[in-house]
């Protein structure tokens, strides 16, 4: 076993996919596409505030959806019913997108200049911050009911994010959850990280988060 | 690039660390430790529930605990509390835990005969799958705040799972989450998981979880 020169091909393997990136990057911003890469746990709720996102930014903004799973078209399914074009990925063995995968799916995805390429990543708080998708930046969620100290237990995702969306808000009462300690925790690691904390349940929180999407376009 | 030379070199270094991992597994057996290795999104209850488990299982079954976490000693803490060895294991870069870590942490942590050794593992659905760190057994858990389709859409996890505990059933009057979906995705992919439902909050269906863990020890 040779471990140094499994690191140097994977390294290569890593420049390669950097450059498709990088081209993903290009094509978008010459459609005049803003691209945002969603991560986060299974089951922060993604899927859910993506899909009200859409409906609420209809005829402001509009968006389409890459979609990412291990396995299954059941999120695909669910902002089809938006509207909106959406093309699901499916990762297989893989716990991340890549920018190969992006690449491939934009070929089959209609995009609308002036809008947005919404990008769903597999639910995992760890591989997906090793990756770039070609995107403006990555947008990380966390749910009320996973706990506040998760910036700490998986800082390179949050280092690497630029804005943390705290999800279901609306269940504040019933777990216990310490939002000051979630924010400190997470701009410990990250002191410019934009916060938002929303319910896509109540609306709690969703004009400032809708606010922010809507000047990153514009700055764009 | 050489993409099979990556693909064959990843296999010499997984048959090594399945090496380890028997070794790990057979000294387990030597000792007559029952081994379960704990797998789950971030923030479903792991932590918490082996906890309570560990508390009230006092007298009837001496536990020890590996912790894996991608950083930080929290969850080592917790479990610290309660008066049970624990060591905690940081992966840093990787999203899970390999055998060759459990080897390396077991040679710091005391073990009792006739007792379990939890290894809380990195929370995340997908690498965790792949991995054999010479447990009796895996075990998965899912709260009833991430929806009852991660079966379907993370299947390696819950094909690899010997157990599924549902956890977080107190949220339940809050959230949408259909149990018998749930069971029924989960069997549609392992027909012989068996499944608990549980609070660590409010100890419902603890007493079914604490018979099933016996059970396995005394199997064993």
């Amino acid at each position: 076993m040779n471990e140094r020169r499994v690191v140097e091909m994977r390294e290569r393997v890593l420049s390669k996919i950097d450059q498709i990136a990088a081209g993903v990057r290009a094509a978008l911003a010459a459609q005049g596409v803003t691209a945002l890469n969603f991560t986060s746990s299974p089951g922060s709720g993604k899927t859910t505030l993506l899909v009200r996102t859409i409906s609420d930014l209809k005829g402001r903004a509009p968006i389409s959806v890459l979609e990412g799973d291990q396995e299954t078209d059941h999120d695909a399914k669910r902002i089809a019913a938006t509207g909106a074009p959406v093309l699901q990925i499916n990762t297989l063995s893989s716990c991340h997108l890549d920018a190969a995968m992006v690449e491939s799916g934009l070929r089959g995805l209609a995009l609308s200049p002036g809008g947005f390429l919404f990008i769903e990543n597999v639910g995992n708080l760890v591989c997906p911050a090793s990756y770039d998708l070609g995107e403006a930046m990555k947008v990380v969620m966390l749910s009320v009911t996973e706990g506040a100290d998760k910036p700490a237990k998986y800082p390179k995702m949050f280092r690497v994010a630029r804005v943390m969306v705290i999800t279901k808000t609306d269940l504040l009462p019933h777990v216990e959850f310490d939002m000051a300690e979630c924010v400190r925790f997470a701009r410990a690691i990250n002191p410019q990280l934009a916060v938002f904390a929303v319910s896509a349940k109540t609306g709690e929180g969703l004009d400032e988060w809708y606010g922010h999407l809507l000047s990153l376009r514009d700055r764009a």
